[in-house]
């Protein structure tokens, strides 16, 4: 499949689940928000639930490409910088009604993990990346003095990346915004992942 | 209603809702976990909104009352042990796989916020609840020395349990085990939390 029809078929598929939820889509569906037709989509996926996994595969190459970009916007030789621009990114633009629309189609998706095996899969695959990306910028910010070097990178990684998921299923769950907590996780940056004498690091991570 | 029969209705919701998901239950599959029939369940509530919507107060309640059991199995005298308490009874029995569908249902009615006001205002009220809490234990913490007064008691309680809601998703999403979060939250607690010299409170917090 050419990588324009793919887009085209996952942008309709993104617009069905928005409209008619994970449980309920169907590939009419999906095929009444594109240019192709239900037979068409069935040529390129065999069943609903190959595309919808297929759309898992869409989304996580997405997200790898924001936090690719995010880091590409940073400083490459500052990890403080790296971790900052990813964690603006992953918390940003949180009060836009679309995005919150987002979070709460990836949530219904995750509600799903202990009785769908292929989707928990698809979960576990984006959790590993981001804990990965986070505990090479940690590493990277001990090694070269940055980071305090009682940091424990991968329980770290996955500390700040379980708080973010937290602040994405609050916003979805209760519409509250992520800013107390955002102030909060660079206040714990500042404290704890900073070496002392770290006197860059501290005014990279925003107030 | 009389406390049995709201009880009995309760427990049947909860069975077929794991059974059938919130999307997909009827009235009908409610009766058929329950000693009661369909007519007798709408005699108690006009329609499977309201009972839902109940049910929802229901895991309030129970919720409370769970917290309200950790706080009493603490040293009431010292915050930390009290912080520690409702730590435990939030992140324990994480590997059980009840556990985890409940966790799972709970996610899947968190999914339907941003479309369901009714919904969106019974997780609110439960958001609420904690962060109260959280913040009444570090002032009380703070006010007697056990905690460092630099805290900000609102925003580190909506830290706290933002936290612990990343671990709840995660779990059911990816399958991961909250043990490693587990460990850096009380080392959180004894390096940002504690207050210089509480050495006691330090000691009361698990490794």
């Amino acid at each position: 499949m050419d990588p324009e029809t793919r887009e085209e078929i996952m942008g309709a598929t993104y617009r069905a689940l928005r409209e008619h939820g994970y449980a309920d889509v169907t590939m009419q569906a999906i095929a009444d928000e594109s240019a192709k037709s239900k037979a068409a989509l069935h040529y390129h996926y065999d069943t609903k639930r190959e595309l919808l996994l297929a759309f898992h595969d869409h989304l996580f190459e997405s997200f790898v490409e924001r936090l690719d970009d995010a880091e590409a916007a940073a400083d490459a030789d500052d990890p403080a910088s790296r971790l900052t621009s990813i964690f603006e990114r992953l918390l940003s633009a949180e009060d836009d009604d679309a995005h919150t629309e987002f979070h709460a189609l990836v949530l219904e998706t995750k509600a799903r993990g202990p009785y769908d095996e292929a989707v928990r899969r698809k979960h576990l695959r984006i959790d590993d990346h981001v804990r990965a990306r986070f505990e090479t910028i940690l590493r990277d910010g001990i090694e070269e003095g940055t980071f305090d070097e009682a940091v424990d990178p991968e329980e770290t990684a996955a500390f700040l990346w379980t708080l973010i998921n937290g602040c994405h299923t609050r916003k979805v769950a209760t519409g509250r915004g992520v800013e107390p907590v955002r102030r909060q996780l660079y206040e714990f940056a500042r404290t704890t992942l900073v070496a002392d004498g770290g006197a860059h690091a501290a005014e990279v991570l925003p107030e």
